[in-house]
This record gives C-alpha cells, structure tokens and sequence, in this order.
C-alpha cells in the first residue's frame, strides 16, 4: 500500500471549498481557519486516512487527482477546464504511448494532462514564443512529476514544427487559423486536431480554414457540466454553474 | 507510416450521418447507395486518403478512433456515450498503467475505453453476471484488439471482488448502491469509485449509500454536449441535442 | 361554465404526440388511428370531457391554449417558439392595453400571442412585405379570433413606420440592423426592442447597430426548455431537446 | 409623451450591475459611487434621458419594466425567476381579463405579474397563511400600483378556495400535492394549473397526485437562461449561468 512521502502531494480536503494541495517538504504545518495540520507527521502514513487539527477539526487526507492537478495549473490568461481536456483526450484518442503536440504551452495543464495520459512510452511535444510561460509551465511539471515524457519549445509554431507523424495536435492560441498548415504537415494520416476557440468567431474562421486545408469530419462542440445536488428527498441541480469556458474544434487531417 | 491491413478497421466517412466501421477481411466490399467501395484495395493504403466508389463518389478513409469503436458497442438496455466516459477517465485517472475495476461489463464499451488507456502495463477487471453480455464483450474487445489488458469474469460483484488495491472503479447497475460496500474494500486508499446513474433517483440513494460508507467528495454531475454550427457569417447551435444519458457519481473512499 | 360551439376550436388530445386542433365546423368527424371521434356531437358540452371514438378508445376534449394556437401557425421559413414569445412577451411588459409593433409578420404567430395578451384595449401592428405571408396570418389570426386588435400591413417598415410612441417592438427580420432607426423613431422613451435573430452573427451585427442607435440594456439571450420526466422513482430529464431556436436581442431606447 | 411624476419609479441605469429602482418621492437625491443625482429635478422630465450627477457621471433614466420590478420583490425564502414567471403566463395563457388563483402568495411576486397581465378586466386571487407575506406583498403591490385587481387573503387554501371557474392556477408552496384537489374544484374546465417545485422530489410526487386527480398534458419542464456577450469578432456566451430556480409542473383538469 502506497505511504506519503515527504516530497509526496496530498489533498487536505474538508468539502468542495475548503480544499489544499500541499507537500509536507513545502508545507509542514498547514494553517487553516480549521487550526493547524501536522503535514510532516502524516510522513509514512497511507492515503484516504482522517488527521485532527489542533483546533480538534477534521481532515481528509487524499491522494491528489489529475483534475485536483490541473486545476493548480491555472494562470491568469485562461483555464482549460478538465471537462475540456476530458474531451479532447478521449477524442483524440491520447493515451499509453501516443505522441502528442500542442501549440501554446500556456500553464501547461494540458501539457500535464497529455503527459499523464501517454506514460512512459509516449511524449508530449509542446512550444509557446513565450519562455516565461515556458518556465512556468517546467516548474509545474517538475513538481508534480509529469516532465519525463515532455519537450517543451520556446519557439513559434507557426514556423514549423520540428516533430512528424504525431497521433494528435492541440491549438490553444489566439489565432488558431495560422496554425493549421503546420499542424497539418505534422500530423500522421488521419490524426485528429483540436483547438480551444473561446470565441465563435474563432471557432468559425478556424473551421473555414481546417476545411480548406483538407481536414475533414469537423466538428465544434462545447462541454457543459451540470452539478446535481443529490440529497435525500430533495434533489436538485445546482443553482449556480459554469456556462461557458471556449468551444472545442476537431477534425482529422486528409491528404 | 502506418498502412491499411486486411484486419485493420477502416472509417469509411462521408459526412456525420454517412459513415461505416468496416474491415477489408470481413467486408471486402462496401455497398453503400453512393455505390460500392472496394474496401480490399485499400490494403498497403495509409489511412487519411480519398477513395472513389463505382458510382465515382468520394469516400474518406479514415483510421478509426476510440470514439468511433465505442459508439459501435451499442447495446439495446443502455449506451454509454464517450461524453461520459471521457468524464470518467478524467475523473478517475485512469491512464497508462491504472488497475480499474468495472461491475456490469455491459456492451463493453467503458470495458474497451478503460483498456485502451491503461495500455499494456495496465489492466480491466470487468465483472458481470450476464454470460450474454461477457460473451458479446469479449467479441468486441477481440474485434477491436483491446483484450490483452482485460480480465473477464462472469460473476455477481456484489458477491465480493477478488481483485484488491484497484486505482479505479466504475458501476454501471440499475442498483449501484448494493454494490458499495465490496468496492470500498477492493479499491486502494483514496482511490475514486465512479457510478452511472440513469435517472435521479438513483443518483440521490447512492450518494446517500457512499456517504455512509465513508466516501467523500461525493458529487454527481451531468455532461451536456453542444454542437456549434460553424459557418462563415451563419454560425448557430445545433436545433437538437442530446439533452440526457445519464447522471454521474462520484466519490473518493477514505478509511 | 363556457361550452362547445360549433366554431370553437377544440384540443383532441391523447397524448404530447397525439393532438388534433379542430373545429366541429370544419372537421364534423375526425379520423384517427384510434378511430372516428364525433365533434359535432361535442357541440353543446363543457371542455375537459373524455369522448370516445368509434373504436371505442378515449380522448380528452380540451380547451386549447395560446400555446396549442401558436404551435399551429408554424411555417416553413421559421417557428417562433412559445418559450421565446413568453420571454419577449415578459421582458417586453406587452399586457392589457399595450400598443406593440412587429416588423416580419410571418406566420403570425408573435402577432396572435401579442394581441391575445394587449386585449381590447391594447393594439398590435405587424408589418410583412410580403402579401403572401400577410393573408396567411390574417386567415390564422381570423380564425383563432384575435384579429380584432390587429392591424397588418404589407409594406416594408425600413421604409418608416406609421405610428409612434409605441409601447414595445419585435423585429424578426433576416437584417434586423436595417429596421434600428426606424424603430427607434417609432418607439415611446425607454421603450424596449427585441429582436429574433437565427444566428449569433445576426446578434452580433445587430448588438452593434443598436449601441451606435443609443439603445441602453443589451441583452442577448437563449432559452432553453428541458423536460424533465417526473416518474416514481424513475425521474430523468427527456433524452432529446431542442437546443436552439434563436437567440434574442434586447434593448431599451434613449434619447 | 408621457413624463415622470414624484410617485413614479424610475430605474436609474448605468450598466447590468449597477441600476436603482427609485421614487422622487422616497429619494429626492440619489446616493451612488458615481455621485448624487437629483431624483427629484426629474420630475416633469420624460423617460429615456440622460441625467448627469454631481461627480459629472452620466445615468440613463428608464421607464421600469415588469421584470425590473418584479426583481425588485424577492424575499429570503424563494425568488420567482421572471424567466419561470414568464413560461407561466404563457402556457396558462393568462391575459387580459383572466382570473387567476395563486397559493402562496410569498413576496408577492407571481401576484404582480398576473395582476400586469389581467389588467382591469381581470382579477388575481392570491391566499397565504403566513400574515406577514401577506401585508409585505400588499405593500409591495400598492407602491407599484398593482393592486387594484388583486384580492389577497390570509388564509389556508388546503382549506379551500372560495372562488370557482378559474381561468388559470398556480401552487407555490412546500407539498403542493396538498393543494390538487383544491384546485381541481376551483378551476374551469380544462384549465392550466401549474406549480413551483425547487426539487425533483416535488415534481415527482405532484406529478402522481395530479395524474390521480385527472390532470392531464402534465409536464415538468425547467427553463434555462444563457446569456450571449455580443461584441463585434469576440461574441461568446457568458461564463457564468443561473442553471436552477425551480421545476415547473403543467396539467390541465378533466372532469
């Protein structure tokens, strides 16, 4: 059975809002309005277990998901969402051993994501013109060990892209249209690309141009998710939801 | 580059509504009513090329992707739609090397995505009492060559899982609360237990079944897809959607 | 208690799929897969009544609403859904003794929901270039008996409209930017404009014109109906839903 | 044209955020973060002006619409989303002249909206045990000049309703199932009752009742309200949603 390490990441989760992803080597005493936690003392000890504050609350000690991950990636640009990523992975068919690109590392959650995805067997090739999103996106993948299987660029994609035959392509760019002779000499046969378009105007010059370029099966969807509140006798969605975050474009090159 | 053998699964793709999943060994010739396809040819072709019927109609020949294969293990008593799978993948972390439990093998469908993500380092304990079900399963995941990772068993869950320490699992039952307790036991600490849930109902006595038994971060949610006509200067959503499949729960088991 | 006249309009009614809208008048006999049900013989007997057909199976003879009216003025070019006139018809204030302007008459089915709801005292003007589309809706609006407070025009309101110190106008015209200064001209201060616009290019195009012309309050909006089906114990949204009619731009003028 | 007066509210705009509903007579002077404005020199002034404050800020000043005011009537307990009240009105075609009975009265709300809608020819029949809700949406309904087509008792309508052959019902209130027989007496033939169920456990069990009691055409349906950021070349809809108020339950009585 899998023990927390000192270097290990652990969610201390009370509910949905009071939640922290910490490591004890960063964080050995973890203050909260609930009282303080020992992090360091959890060392050794197994997921999924209650630890007391010193204020005598309650926290659940949990093994970080790839979503609780993702959502620590957030910069301030723009959030993919894990509905998204969700998405784009299982239509793009991204898993144990694919070889991935991505245009805009941004702060590489999907970088993250795709590395997790493919495993020691596959990689994820991802440029930004930007070094500073670069570094940033290095250190969050370091840190959360997802960088073994990653190759970041700074350098502009739409000059070329230096990898060939990949199986998948994400575009997450401002203007994803300039993206796609590239993309389409760098993709195997009948490999899927994706685009985040936030606007529709995006997702309509981009759409006109994949279909130019000869992509076919073109498709633009938006993901909603939609929280019920299951509660004995009285269920109902929740009040409040996220309505939008950026449509998703995908369509498969042809030669 | 990969090309066409006689075994390989070819997307023979139109448009959205015009499309077969074929293989040149099963159906060396296609008929379709934009003429027949001369799928054999195909043979030593890479995928992503345009092939013309005898009708001198074009067809794109494209590799399928798992989205493709899973909406082709339809079953009558309920679909599972890549929507929410790509949720339950996301959710759950399931990826190259995870150990995932599934009671109700069903069609297969969630059999097949989980075993295509974990790759060969990992593996699918897919249970069901259902020896129908197992069989049609296996056929599909044989087609699809998706059943080196995947343990078959036709028995009750509910009766005990023999496998323990699991990354993952996923219900798909009318009645998902029976099975909590032997879930509990067989999944590692922290480690999240999915379930699928047609109707409210379900959702509200599951939730009230895994909080007893110690599940936290219980949530259900639904995932709505919208398609987004994109069309220079006449963009518009689609008139119809699939506005329901299912509710899903989640939760993380703690001790 | 209000009975059946010869010339009133009754909802035969089954089922949501099954429903005639006829007249004794017109329809003496109506034949259905459940049979022949005797309208004329209803003559003379309250709404809310079970009949029966001559293969001795059961429908309701209901009274029908404004909604079952509108759904019959469909036309090929374009339905204005009932969810979006009550939207128009609440956000507009359009009640008992307003004076509303429509440019794009249709089929007439904003013109009857408006002047079911102005009544006696309330006054709707709907101008259509096309004759064609103005008898068809004078011969709805005839029949349902709502032509009273109605006064159609077969001219093209870009050209100017003749009334002013309107209380509400509804364009559902294919350029509605081209009706914004007339509009403005016609409407009382503060007044509201709402508009149908099929694409988002059109509310684009349109929220634009509208802001130069001084209308304050832009809102452009979609709704959506979702069904939900309330069973014991079995309760699920419908799987289907219409999940797009058009979006609507509002607005309130300034001087 | 028409001018305000001193008892006459005006909403004083500025953007979606930031807009009071006020009297001249309650508020000669206007208190904003953007300065005061001189509520009172408006008097005589029509709608639709720009009013300048002492911080030389420009407000618009608008004519209140039904929605304006009724966002205005709000109580702890519940709101009444004007997109449900909206739905309402039109499947229960209340309109000039209508007789409609509500129970639960509440804030008053649903009250004002019919009583809009009926006008002088009409008449709202509105019962709530609760004294307290009774003299607040008296109050509310006298300041907007709604009151006088509204009849408001504090009483128990499970009891019984005093009015008969009503054109239209709608039930606000915890177990409305308690209410269907009630109604069912009051109602004309045929005629639309609705109710408000916040969770799908009422739904579900108002549902059963009002089949049991003859209803027929019942429905439960949930409106959704997405908001378009309509901006020329960066149009997408809004990122954060209202996704539940309530479920609205629909039948019609048989005999």
């Amino acid at each position: 059975m899998e023990t927390i390490g000192d270097t290990s990441f652990i969610l201390v989760y009370r509910d949905r809002r009071r939640r922290w992803l910490v490591r004890p080597v960063d964080t050995p005493k973890l203050h909260t309005h609930l009282g303080i936690l020992d992090c360091m003392a959890l060392v050794g000890r197994p997921y999924g277990i209650l630890a007391t504050t010193t204020m005598n609350d309650e926290l659940f000690i949990l093994k970080p998901t790839l979503e609780d991950i993702v959502m620590k990636f957030a910069r301030k640009t723009q959030v993919i969402y894990p509905k998204d990523l969700a998405m784009i992975v299982m239509r793009c068919g991204i898993h144990s051993g694919s070889r991935v690109f991505e245009a805009g590392t941004g702060s590489g959650a999907a970088t993250a994501t795709f590395a997790y995805m493919v495993g020691p067997e596959g990689r994820v090739y991802s440029y930004d013109v930007s070094e500073d999103f670069q570094s940033v996106a290095r250190r969050n993948l370091e840190k959360f060990g997802l960088i073994a299987c990653v190759t970041l660029k700074s350098k502009d994609a739409k000059l070329g892209i230096d990898e060939g035959d990949l199986d998948a392509a994400l575009v997450d760019m401002g203007d994803p249209w300039e993206m796609v002779k590239s993309v389409r000499i760098a993709l195997a046969p009948s490999a899927m690309m994706a685009a985040i378009c936030p606007t529709m105007n995006q997702a309509e010059r981009l759409t006109e141009k994949m279909r130019e370029e000869g992509f076919v099966n073109l498709e633009t969807i938006e993901i909603l998710v939609r929280n019920l509140e299951a509660r004995l006798g009285m269920t109902r969605p929740s009040q409040i939801m996220v309505a939008h975050t950026c449509y998703l474009t995908f369509g498969r090159k042809t030669s």
